[in-house]
């Protein structure tokens, strides 16, 4: 698919690494939605080394990353602040019996900055919070009946995977109901047909589902939700663990303006550090406190540490604003190059999280053909998943995405004059 | 309640902070079974620094750690072997899109250690991973469901916490069945009553619950526990959180001498680092690829180096045998003294983590003040949950702690002496 000049990576020590992997590992590389394994033998599959918006596989292939470990580095990878934080606060103390003082600094940091937050406290995984939220909110009505947005992702627990799912069950999805993204009037019929049974309305700020375009809320959608809630005494959840801290600091919710109850934060809050969290409502602070809820690994001090510098560095470097201008200048390149090269491109989503579809591509077959050319030449673009922006990406880095992204369409135009008919990689 | 010579802690500016702390975290300090929070005033409240198998909290007071981190720290805090390697890694990367080889690595040192091991997977919390090894064992026998052992902890997930912690719904607990430890007819008698019902038994290797003495397995009970899974096809997990480690480092079920389907692995692993493990028989690997599990920090790389160093000094150092001789001493050290104050002492459990109770001591009266005078003298004794002893205890720090048991031995009978009735200070 190469044309003279292009240097193209190839995969051949990762690609052996993972057949000894696949011995040991169920799947080798389990999880994650991950190209790697949908397109095998165009995307990296393990990392070397990291610095700023860039990693290195063990085939020695430089990326400009536009996943940002999927979200959780927003500053940039080993961003030195955060590393000195986390550094200071190991040499002290990191997981023991008790909190460190800074568990309350980081709490009082999110209850001064995120304006839904009277109280906060702290996990490791998004899913962790995005259950115990929903724990909240039955502790506090008194009530079993939850209601998601299809195609919605809260983490990998049995009530928020989708039935058959391996191991899952149907009990599991009882106390379950569902709408669709921007369906107030279907959010409306739902509550009225379960009048005081529903504990909580669970949804990320906007939608992103993989594979497809996503969707910003509807005027007047979370408007119409928080009133629905405020009068039904439903306690609104906003899962903010995709989307925190790259829309607004003091929630996503704060930039389509909508108050929750309860906001769960996680991956780009420690700039890579596992650390989650729930912040709420002083009127939920009682509930929150009825709920059980503990870890091995949950008073660890050294990602409360990192967390807090992270925060500080997103203030203190008006991250939010560069994250949306860099991430504008890719969506807007990438749709002048698509008219350009007579492939229209739509982008889509928030700038600090976009993503882009052919117009003409149902299948896939081009987008993956696409991102896969652009990835071999030093651009990871992920094909099935909303991408992430961070704060260290430079308007020269993006320049050099759109020469390997050009080059790329280039190449899609080869492929699908070389090819007679179509069909997707996977 | 001292007399003249005992220098007694204080926790003057602990309560301060735990004030504040209290108007932004529901609850202050949340989650653990603390003392802290059941006996206010008398036991330790933030970590300032931590070094060896010692720990100071912000009130400056010093304490040889009997709980470590309950559970996690097994080489001593700030470990430096664990520390390098970690370091390094970090230097590298550690979150970011793709595993770091390390990850393999892992897998490949458990699956060469661990008899039980075909293979390996990794998450954050250990719960992450009893929650799995169920997904795992409905996804292979495609039954749904689950014995547990009454009083087992497993994490918080709703299924494994007890019906009536705030937000658990009965609906939650479907699919569950319990059993009493040790009792081997009434598990013969419940999987006889759900023929090719039950996916999974879990428990841990041996009984520890709160307040209570703790039970090992009857002779033959671990023998007919498999002996019936293997017979009716249902999946033997081992959760082995909390004993990992601390008892074989082939698994607790070497020493006791069972061979499970799954165990899972958590807190001492990585020596505080946030990780937990899933191994596994080869037969369980398919249904191990089918559950679709993930969390956006379950590739990071520096509590797998962290964890592969941790596994690697304990073998080297011969830790396991070093723990059982300091815990013995310390359990044999307790019934001495008990003895010779006429207030006896029964200690129960692997010397790994042990427990002790008073034999005429119904409602914990003298356990908890005999525990709250040790602490106040520098040793931290829980007086609710087993004990962790790690491989940084020397023979020196079992008799420092010895003469502070004596001392405190000599408070309990002055306040028996001293009070007309007995209450519990809870």
């Amino acid at each position: 698919m190469s044309e003279a000049g292009d240097k193209l990576y190839s995969f051949e020590h990762s690609m052996e690494l993972f057949s000894e992997a696949a011995k040991v590992i169920p799947g080798a590389i389990y999880g994650h939605v991950s190209p790697t394994l949908q397109v095998p033998g165009f995307f990296p599959y393990y990392t070397a080394r990291a610095e700023g918006c860039r990693y290195w596989d063990i085939d020695g292939n430089e990326f400009i990353d536009y996943m940002c470990a999927y979200g959780p580095m927003i500053l940039g990878y080993n961003y030195r602040p955060v590393e000195e934080a986390a550094a200071a606060q190991r040499a002290l103390a990191n997981c023991t019996n008790h909190p460190a003082p800074v568990m309350i600094e980081l709490a009082e940091y999110l209850v001064d900055t995120v304006p839904t937050a009277d109280w906060a406290l702290f996990a490791k995984n998004g899913g962790d919070m995005t259950t115990f939220a929903v724990l909240v909110a039955r502790a506090h009505t008194n009530r079993k009946k939850v209601v998601t947005v299809r195609g919605h992702y809260h983490g990998v627990a049995p009530w928020c995977t989708a039935i058959g799912h391996g191991g899952n069950t149907p009990e599991d999805h009882l106390n379950n109901l569902q709408v669709e993204w921007n369906d107030l009037e279907g959010f409306a019929t739902l509550v009225r047909s379960h009048p005081d049974e529903i504990a909580a309305f669970i949804a990320m700020p906007y939608h992103h589902v993989t594979f497809d375009h996503q969707v910003m809320p509807a005027p007047g959608y979370w408007e119409g939700v928080e009133k629905i809630c405020r009068t039904e005494g439903i306690v609104l959840i906003s899962d903010d663990v995709r989307t925190g801290f790259r829309l607004h600091l003091g929630g996503s919710n704060e930039y389509f303006g909508y108050k929750p109850d309860l906001i769960t934060f996680s991956k780009a809050m420690g700039n890579g550090y596992s650390i989650s969290a729930c912040v709420g409502r002083k009127e939920l602070k009682n509930a929150a406190a009825k709920v059980f809820y503990t870890g091995s690994f949950w008073f660890s001090a050294e990602p409360m540490a990192a967390a807090l510098a992270t925060l500080k560095a997103l203030q203190e470097t008006s991250a939010v604003e560069k994250i949306y201008r860099i991430g504008k200048m890719l969506m807007n390149g990438l749709e002048e190059l698509g008219s350009r090269y007579g492939l229209e491109i739509t982008t889509s989503g928030h700038p600090g999280l976009p993503f882009m579809r052919f117009d003409e591509d149902p299948d896939l077959y081009m987008q993956q053909i696409f991102c896969a050319e652009v990835t071999r030449r030093g651009s990871f673009f992920h094909p099935h998943h909303n991408w992430f922006i961070s704060a260290a990406h430079t308007e020269a880095d993006i320049n050099e995405t759109l020469n390997h992204a050009e080059a790329a369409l280039k190449a899609v135009k080869r492929q699908l004059n070389g090819v007679s008919g179509r069909r997707a990689i996977i």
